[in-house]
């Protein structure tokens, strides 16, 4: 473990709003607690970082490629009409990417997801069947 | 020139509300014509693309360092506080990807620019002066 992964810390916000799923070698990957959607947020473990392009080549593309293992998982579990891929980060600065999938009955449909409606958290057993389900697919 | 270029034509609305600055190796670069926010549209010239993570590997490699490149020009001209990256597509679902830089004082922060207030076209001398600045900033 170098330096930086040491002094990672996962952002009080994030940790509170998601649930942890699984650590690929770069990011830590985390199911919004947000059953109006599957959302997917991808938190690259690397103390300090805020923006994509500033990544080291290295992690940049081990996170594009989480990123395309994220998108294929959702895709294959829920045939989204569509994929949006964000990070945003003006209101949590620690560098995320938001992974979700959208369909047109959806709350916010067509409108980007942030800000639109409180989100609605997944009851204990659905939050268990979502994760087991998620972890099955990234493993296919 | 493969096929897939040959067939690839740019969506109305993007060309409707988009200026092109430039064309590199994936994306076609686009301003938006909206000056309250610096906002490139990169759009990788493959027919039919849609989703990021379905572009080929080395077709996502090459936009993702485009990716990087417009976030650096960006972050060079104007030294925002914070880069929103963001390949959506609910509404326009030719790929698309923005870069945009954003500001405390913007007219939506800190929320998402989609969909807050409407584009301010940029006067001509004004566009003039932001494409020649942009153009700069890419190839330095």
């Amino acid at each position: 473990m170098n330096s930086a992964s040491a002094a990672f810390g996962l952002h009080p916000q994030l940790a509170a709003d998601t649930v942890e799923i699984d650590r690929w070698d770069c990011c830590r990957v985390l199911l919004m607690n947000d059953a109006s959607y599957p959302w997917l947020i991808l938190v690259p473990e690397r103390a300090g970082a805020r923006e994509l392009h500033r990544l080291s080549p290295d992690d940049l593309a081990l996170a594009t490629a989480e990123i395309v293992r994220a998108s294929a998982a959702l895709e294959r579990l829920f045939q989204p009409v569509k994929l949006n891929v964000a990070a945003l980060g003006n209101i949590v600065p620690q560098l995320h990417i938001h992974v979700i999938a959208r369909f047109e009955g959806d709350p916010a449909w067509p409108r980007p997801v942030w800000g639109v409606t409180p989100a609605v958290p997944y009851g204990a057993a659905e939050l268990e069947a979502r994760v087991a389900a998620l972890r099955d697919a990234f493993a296919g």
